[in-house]
């Protein structure tokens, strides 16, 4: 039984009637999925119908912070929001940090599930235990910033924190992200979903405090934290400074950062232009999440040309890699203003890259040509043609229309055998690196439940050098299925639900993350938490996301990756030569479901829920004999 | 002797040495000057050497909102900016609303006086009477909604707020503005003051309450202006809900809606594409300054094309002219995109639209060319052109360069005859009534210390039909240059020096305003102000204003209008077949130094100035026998 961290609170917001009402948490929810994302998939699978339609009322969306969110833990303003997800059609779950996530504790809740259609558009405002819906009419049409800033001019205080859509979630586009400030819950199409909604933002002020179960081991697993933290070798003299920019070199020199949708990588390395190095002279100061002491976030000004004036937070490495490398644009003030569009307008930032890489290579290929794209030359490399595309893809102008899905949708609008170079997993646009350097990165993009992400499952091992549980080669086909899930049953326990900031957790705790992080939960929360179980949190709430989206319908088919990458090996930087062949992919695989304790067609097994606690999610499954 | 109102306090701030201190405000400038512009012209007539570099470090920035500012009357938001001006090398005065008045009032001063040149870009950090130079260089090159965003961060508080400066003001761009929030000080090049002392922005925060001489009296002005207000008949069921978009309208009716750089006014009357009623299906709500029950600021999102999403306050009225009139871009999405770069990157709307207006009309006679413009296309109609150009201006690029500096700067690199298509006054550009169709008008563009300003003496009887002092005929000649002067001093009185907004002066006090301001400025400093007192103080500014001018070396020639106005009467619309013929404005301008009291070749008399009390001034000038 919780006696801290949890304020005991979920808000729940019927948009349909314009009701809601407080529900007590759990206590089993908050013991056995710590929160999170955890508590994310166990909502969805227990009240969001498998056949529901993503951007109908049937879907919920579920914004979950963790335990330790809003407390005086550093790093821990973070918060994970589910849904059925409208790009990949199964079960999903995105991350953000910022200011929002304390805000909602401090607001009294452990959770908001967010349900139904309101009729007209609208925004909730949720303040001293008062929700209110108001109207949100004269929002529509916003960019992130403005609506932000316009809402807190309604309500005359300007230190609201606002979650809220772009015109990319009120058009419906299957790559929209939600925005709360600078920070971004992208790739998912969750924006769309609030679109679908016609929920514009959540707008929220509150000034509780989170009650902790035990101060004293508090406060001294919160200075355990705080040292691992100030003695990480990378931490603060390095990652606080330049973000996470730094992984384009890191991933020029391993070979896997990926270039013009996958045609190029290790031959187009635009490490010296747009890597942190190059990125110093655009630096226009950080920003920190609530409470966080790393302030990674750098913000960056674009210096010349079209877009000089413009600010974006980051470019992060990821957007780096879609706006640059996917693109063969090798230009930092060209991204940064593609950024920025980026999360104006509420469109991801690496679905959108990717999808615009797609359409690159189909223009070189003469798939798609100047009758397509309005005249617009979409050569690689182009940038004005890319950063245009951004606010025709949210506002879904011309071809931006039939990118405005996604690179799976775009394939099939266009047809002619174009979805072979759609490079995603369940929908969901590969990230920044190259699987066929990693092996157990393809593993994990095979396999996510979420599609191909990478915070899900990075495999720290092969790219970053971490050696736990042990050394592994990137390019070794043995143990990576299992390994693929060791990474993500801690991603899933460590960062997603128990809600810690994944970059402390790799750079600074590392070894000892799991009896870091227990022991603040444990002293926070009065659950004796102890350090195997963060790891079990994580397995659990894989296995009952695998039960949910086999519900959906996703089979062992579902768990592949595109052609490419099995057929054509790289042909240059440090990972020349590999690729991930067909038999290996499929020894992996079935080592995988192995490892999981799930058929080799990908279904969880009855021992393996039963031993998770799940018995009544292999009872719905039909393998709870 | 004042006892209220004032908070008794001016804040020296020197850049130079990055020293401040706190002085007592004068007595003798309470009474003869009230605040506002008198107080910026008191100043500089005081402290600013006549032939000082306006971008050097011997110019001075003034802030002074009036004694009004930060108390309970409504519209009362409101404060002067006042400088040697770069762009018309005098001195100059411009008002703006917004918050940061009454927040400067709060924060315990009636005026800053910022002198000196920062060697480092800085930002003026004042709180609780503490003034801190804090270190800018990042904030450099921000836009201005950025860069007050950066501010609130940085500061870990939303509620500061933030005057700023944008690119163009960095740049040094003479028509570059200062913005706080998204109100704006244009025209005068006040933001190149600002970029020359390296300033980015000052940042404030008070919670200091404004003393009342007379709580009781005070109370019965405020009730007597509000009801005046209320029972306006046009202040709120018409100005509140469209704001001063409603004039395009009016001004196309009568003819002066000014048209392709005045080459066609009266022949093109885009009223049905961009006026207010055409704005309504743009609206995104409304913004109010400080305390403002009217509200008249709207709120329009572009809905179509390159510029969907994208949201400005207004186009007010004068930006309809500039970038819609001026430009032949009857486009409103177009126009809204212009408004909100020009206030991001902090430029000027009028003179920026009446600057790219005038380079339009060069490109019609082939004076530029594709080669000039790096292949832009510039007729008159060229709406993605037009909006380009605002940051190429800004960031000085390209033919932006050229243009960054106004339409006179611009004829003179230009050459080639050009500066008889530069339409100014003292090298500030035309406002947005023709003044071929009203000579009130022209007298008033042709005089005024500022250069072609319409604030500074509109001529309600001319165009709006107020019969206050008494009804005039807009063609005639006689009496105008006695009118332009009345219109002046009452101007520079009641809405520039007692900061009382414009616009309910202009709509629900009319023929009361003189009573009605000085019962309030009466109860609330104590200081005896009387109906007839507020014009007086009016004349005496505008004497001082003449008097330092005079000493700039401003002479008759320059109360002079473009050749155009006198020699091309106007062909279509209600003033068609009129000009300002060169032996009617002699005749007017005559008239106007008569009424005024200063000689045919413009100088201030002595007599006159011994009347106001300013001995001093007619010392300095040499005409105090």
């Amino acid at each position: 039984m919780y006696t801290g961290g949890y304020t005991g609170k979920v808000l729940r917001i019927n948009l349909t009637d314009r009701t809601w009402n407080e529900e007590p948490l759990r206590e089993d929810m908050a013991a056995d999925f710590i929160g999170g994302a955890g508590f994310c998939i166990k909502y969805i699978y227990d009240e969001v119908g498998p056949h529901a339609d993503p951007l109908g009322p049937d879907n919920k969306l579920i914004y979950a912070p963790g335990p330790l969110t809003g407390t005086s833990v550093p790093c821990t303003s973070r918060m994970a929001i589910g849904a059925l997800s409208p790009l990949t059609g199964g079960a999903n779950v995105g991350l953000t940090g910022g200011h929002f996530p304390n805000e909602m504790k401090a607001a009294g809740y452990d959770a908001f599930i967010i349900e139904g259609q309101s009729a007209e558009p609208v925004y909730v405002w949720i303040k001293g235990a008062e929700v209110r819906f108001r109207p949100a009419g004269e929002l529509w049409g916003m960019t992130t910033s403005d609506c932000q800033q316009a809402i807190k001019d309604e309500l005359k205080d300007q230190n609201v924190r606002v979650s809220c859509i772009g015109p990319a979630g009120e058009n419906l586009s299957k790559i929209a992200s939600i925005v709360n400030e600078r920070r971004v819950v992208g790739r998912r199409g969750f924006g769309a979903v609030m679109g679908s909604k016609n929920l514009k933002a959540i707008a929220l002020r509150g000034n509780g405090r989170v009650p902790i179960a035990d101060e004293v081991k508090f406060a001294a697993a919160r200075k355990n934290i705080r040292d691992l933290m100030k003695n990480s070798p990378v931490l603060y003299p390095a990652f606080s400074k330049v973000g996470t920019s730094m992984l384009v070199e890191g991933m020029c020199a391993v070979g896997v950062f990926p270039a013009k949708n996958f045609t190029a990588t290790g031959a187009f390395t635009p490490d010296e232009e747009i890597g942190s190095g190059a990125l110093g002279a655009y630096g226009a100061g950080r920003m920190a999440c609530a409470g966080c002491p790393v302030a990674c976030s750098q913000m960056r000004l674009a210096q010349d040309g079209l877009y000089a004036g413009v600010l974006a937070e980051g470019p992060e490495y990821e957007t780096l890699y879609s706006y640059g490398g996917m693109t063969g644009v090798d230009n930092a003030d060209a991204i940064i203003a593609a950024d920025r569009l980026s999360d104006e307008y509420g469109i991801d930032t690496i679905s959108a890259g990717a999808t615009i890489a797609f359409a690159m290579e189909l223009w070189e290929r003469g798939i798609l040509t100047a009758e397509d794209t309005g005249g617009m030359d979409l050569s690689f490399g182009q940038k004005d043609s890319m950063v245009r595309l951004i606010p025709m893809m949210a506002q879904r102008q011309g071809i931006g229309d039939i990118l405005a899905d996604g690179s799976r949708e775009a394939a099939k609008k266009i047809g002619k055998g174009t979805e072979k170079y759609a490079m995603h997993v369940k929908g969901l646009e590969f990230p920044g690196y190259d699987p066929r350097g990693a092996m157990a990165m393809a593993m994990n993009y095979a396999t996510c439940y979420a599609g191909a992400d990478h915070n899900k499952g990075f495999p720290v091992q092969e790219l970053l050098g971490t050696p736990i549980p042990k050394e592994f080669d990137r390019f070794a086909y043995e143990e990576k299925g299992w390994l693929a899930a060791y990474n993500q049953d801690m991603a899933t326990g460590l960062s997603d639900s128990a809600t810690m900031c994944v970059f402390p957790v790799l750079l600074a705790l590392a070894g000892v993350a799991t009896e870091t992080v227990s022991a603040l939960l444990d002293a926070a929360t009065g659950i004796p938490f102890r350090a195997e179980d963060i790891k079990v949190v994580g397995e659990r709430t894989n296995n009952l996301a695998r039960v949910y989206n086999t519900l959906v319908g996703f089979t062992r088919a579902d768990d592949d990756l595109p052609e490419r990458i099995k057929t054509e090996p790289l042909s240059q930087g440090a990972a020349s030569g590999h690729s991930v062949p067909q038999e290996a992919f499929d020894s992996m695989l079935d080592e995988y479901y192995d490892s999981r304790g799930w058929t080799r067609e990908g279904i969880p097994g009855g021992a393996k829920l039963r031993e998770l606690g799940l018995e009544y999610a292999a009872a719905k499954l039909g393998v709870a004999k």
